[in-house]
């Protein structure tokens, strides 16, 4: 029997999660946690009766605790009810699904309470993937990424040793945009953005994907946790979203994952690695998909991902500033305050206000977000 | 330092090998064969210096040993020297790449000497896969396929434990008479058929390749090599040959490994198994392939694959005489006696005419590979 503890349960990787576990023998849910959809966390405390719930939103923690009251459930709320979810004695593994930098110190902390680490939060790896990672090595913890692309990487890499690789390649959709120039992109509405033609994901990554950003902080949270050099990590636009990411070795093999556009693949190999379990999700037949296409990134159109490898070059707390100003940008697109276009600008322009930290510690980092999003909320929220 | 001594080494997979050695530091050439030409074989004994080198035919091994005479390089003829070289005391690793039913006796006498067979001689599996699967168990033997589809297999299990294994799926590269109906077909010349599209190799195999043949016998060496149920093997035709076969698992991921089309890629890894090492090989670049292509194969224009899961579900002797049947059948044709279509009839015909005998032992394997051969050559041959 396994015990896990979810962050962000009622998510789209949350709610997938709880589907994977319905059909596996020997998974047990021992923590929920939610921001602030309380009437699903409910309903999912009913089902699986765990030890204990969080939720973020204080206020409505206080309503889910009362009709939670008689059932024997504990819920906890904001950063502590967060944490006490991810450490809770009980869990074996800690699959964080919470979206955005909120879930880095709760990750942290289920690190030095020793569980296995499912990852699902890019944003933890892209701020503080030194960190993370130094304390995974310390507290001899796995890491297994949720991620399809970083799970299609880690299962490839099965397939040779450490030092044998030569590099990492990365594959996007590309996605709804894709083909698209700058000038087609200008008037674009947050329901054409929201518009994936593959996955079906939450709003701030689908918007992620639609401008590839996605993709920028796929390849900064690949470099901490494969231990890569940023010049070989690549990405290659594959629309039909088959090939989930490859591994080229130093003799000239290349190994892939392949599968159909599931996020229950990478789930449940994540919750049964080492072993792979049945699963009855539908079956990839590549002579019913007749062709797999592939594409250079257009970096031009979609300044994102070039923004995502100079922060990454530049290292220290700029990854942190990216993502900050990436998240900000992001919710006033979906909010209907900024134009698409706006979105990289404007995390161009904070980026190039930063005074990058080098080797930051955590309070650098956590500042460094602070100062990101108050930068851009300043000029936006008044 | 690893000890090589190859069987065959002056076709086109010991000519590759030898390449690929010239790359790699601690390899050792101890033994060398060939047929019959001793012109090569020659040169490749003065360069590598081996101990031992044979030559099958009897009267050209002696001109050899005349010529070998003063540099202390013993020149052995036959079976016998085959089997001498096969199981040369110093040799670490036998690669087998002699064309045809020959090369199974040394592998079998190799196993037997504890040698690490790298197999690149597929009929030694196709006749006999059951005995000498059983036999490099005994002998605690690795047996390392040097197919490309074989090595692509073994490469991707990797990524998981043989009991997860759902499906192999081979590829195919369809051959130079792709897309062709058998009308196309029946008056095609040896030279169209040697046109393979993507891979330099031998007539025989070339040949085999144009008739789908060369994957239905690979279809029952994977079966043997992975010990993988019939109706879990799967072909389908991918023209690019650069997915060069995948495993899907039973939690619906599929490994694939991908490369560009060169022979040399997995003689090297067979070698350095289960280190990968550099190699200075052209790299896989998919954004100048640009797309990948997925039939299924047409078993109505190339019934020779049908045949050959036919003789698989068969068992026993069949797939010998499949086999043997199929060898006399290409030297036919490449030897303008009969036509291309002849081809599978004349397999049928010889299949429809053995009596199948069960637990066959290595003498009614060989037996039933003579039968087949003389049930053709004395319809033909006079």
């Amino acid at each position: 029997m396994k015990n896990i503890s979810i962050l962000g349960s009622t998510g789209s990787i949350g709610t997938q999660t709880l589907e994977v576990i319905n059909e596996l023998d020997n998974f047990k849910i021992v923590g929920l946690s939610a921001n602030k959809n309380i009437d699903l966390l409910e309903k999912q405390a009913l089902k699986y009766k765990p030890k204990i719930v969080a939720v973020y939103d204080e206020s409505r923690a206080r309503i889910l605790r009362e009709r939670l009251n008689i059932y024997n459930i504990k819920v906890v709320s904001g950063m502590d009810g967060l944490i006490e979810v991810a450490t809770e004695k009980e869990a074996d593994i800690v699959l964080t699904s919470v979206v955005g930098m909120i879930g880095l110190l709760p990750t942290l902390e289920a690190i030095k309470s020793g569980k296995i680490i499912a990852l699902a939060n890019k944003e933890t790896l892209v701020t503080a993937g030194e960190i993370v990672m130094r304390k995974a090595k310390e507290n001899n913890v796995d890491i297994i990424p949720v991620d399809s692309e970083h799970s299609a990487i880690f299962q490839s890499l099965k397939s040779g040793k450490k030092e044998e690789v030569a590099k990492i390649i990365l594959t996007a959709s590309g996605g709804p945009f894709r083909g698209k120039k700058l000038k087609d992109l200008e008037k674009v509405s947050v329901s054409d953005a929201l518009k994936h033609p593959n996955w079906s994901m939450g709003r701030k990554i689908s918007i992620d994907s639609a401008t590839l950003m996605n993709k920028g902080l796929e390849v900064i949270e690949a470099k901490w946790l494969f231990d890569v050099d940023i010049e070989n990590i690549e990405v290659i636009i594959h629309p039909q979203s088959i090939i989930h990411s490859m591994v080229e070795f130093i003799d000239g093999s290349v190994i892939a994952q392949l599968g159909v556009p599931d996020m229950k693949v990478p789930i449940q190999y994540a919750l049964t690695y080492p072993k792979r379990k049945y699963s009855n999700i539908k079956k990839l037949r590549l002579t019913d998909i007749k062709e797999l296409t592939f594409e250079e990134p257009d970096l031009n159109t979609f300044p994102c991902l070039k923004l995502a490898f100079e922060a990454l070059k530049q290292g220290g707390t700029m990854p942190s500033v990216l993502n900050a100003a990436n998240e900000v940008a992001v919710k006033l697109f979906l909010d209907k305050k900024i134009k698409f276009l706006d979105i990289p600008k404007l995390i161009e322009e904070t980026m190039l206000k930063h005074k990058t930290i080098y080797n930051p510690n955590l309070d650098d980092i956590i500042e460094s977000d602070k100062w990101a999003r108050e930068s851009i909320v300043s000029k936006y929220d008044r």
